[in-house]
């Protein structure tokens, strides 16, 4: 069967595991911590990265998140999820960007890395500064959404896509340690809402780290 | 016409410089100097980075160098860079993302950014532990180069393409400052000695930077 190694806390394993879901591919989750470097894993990703995915047919082993959306895209194209239409399929590509890249870049290592990774990998405290640094930097991407969504039904456009799904779960991480001010952001809130409440994240809101409880609203599909 | 925003000794714009001629595909090539942050350029890609490819529809604007290359094999899927045999597109995909990422996090950015980004923008003064970090960690990728080459003709498989591109993108820009220890790999400088051949990658090796010379094999097609 189709596998995918990954850990829960992480937004592009999150992505792949949406992106699964909403193409209605079936798959086996299998937790791999990338720090342990098992032989095993590494043999099959020398990179010792997650998300990999590896298909069926085991001659085709794929990591990183956006390597995986576009090997799905194309191997399974009955439902697109960076739609049809060239200008959509390039609108998402860049929004895509945008959330794997500067939004991880300036607000997820910031904020995710310094509480939880840092714990994981037994490393050293998390800094304050480097976690306010990265509180004020969401706000900016709060509002880049919120300038989104206020012109479009979903991110990139009239349909709900990879682009979505990739900010989602980007802001799902961060809504796992309460890091999202969405009282302040309606319309973010708007948006998130009811791809919270798609059947395929529901998986990922019963995910549950050890020694870090969630908020209560995390589960909460009307919060 | 199509527009490609770069700068020259960026690994990602040479990589979309050589993926468009391979494809024979025209476009005008303009210089952005991504710190400048010209209201212009952010009005079109606001994440202000280049490579940014502009289609001749001026609807598809698409950042991210590996964004604009699965693009360019969607659009103008003839001669595709990534293959057509489902593995060697995983393979391909796997590869890029090593180049990318690892090859960047590790050895690029401790030695070209050090070198040359500093100083362009105008910064501080280059690190020689933080340059002889990313020269101890290119070892690592030529062996893994090394390694791939002699059980296959070229990175991926039997056929010249996008992991190969992204590869000795990387690896032209730190050949520029002389950083690359040919002789001590002769596996790699045998293949890239062809890659550098390649009409498609001639006009990189006619690239300078202003204060900055080249040594003398960098243009060298027999070096």
């Amino acid at each position: 069967m189709r596998r995918l190694y990954h850990i829960p806390l992480s937004p592009f394993c999150r992505k792949v595991r949406v992106a699964l879901a909403e193409k209605g591919l079936g798959f086996e989750l299998r937790t791999e911590l990338p720090w342990d470097r098992r032989p095993e894993f590494l043999a099959l990703n020398p990179a010792g990265e997650v998300p990999l995915l590896v298909e069926e047919d085991e001659r085709i082993v794929i990591p990183d998140s956006q390597a995986i959306c576009e090997y799905l895209d194309e191997a399974y194209p009955d439902r697109r999820l960076m739609g049809f239409d060239p200008v959509i399929r390039a609108e998402t590509r860049r929004l895509t960007a945008w959330f794997d890249q500067k939004f991880q870049r300036e607000v997820t290592i910031y904020i995710l890395y310094e509480k939880v990774n840092k714990r994981l990998s037994n490393r050293t405290d998390p800094s304050g500064d480097t976690i306010r640094a990265g509180q004020a930097n969401l706000r900016v991407h709060m509002n880049y959404i919120a300038w989104l969504v206020e012109r479009r039904r979903w991110l990139a456009g009239e349909e709900f896509g990879l682009a979505d799904i990739t900010a989602a779960a980007q802001l799902s991480c961060l809504d796992y340690l309460g890091s999202v001010p969405w009282d302040d952001y309606p319309a973010v809130k708007e948006w998130y809402a009811p791809v919270k409440s798609r059947p395929s994240f529901r998986p990922l809101l019963m995910d549950r780290v050890a020694g870090l409880t969630p908020p209560a609203h995390y589960p909460d599909l009307d919060f």
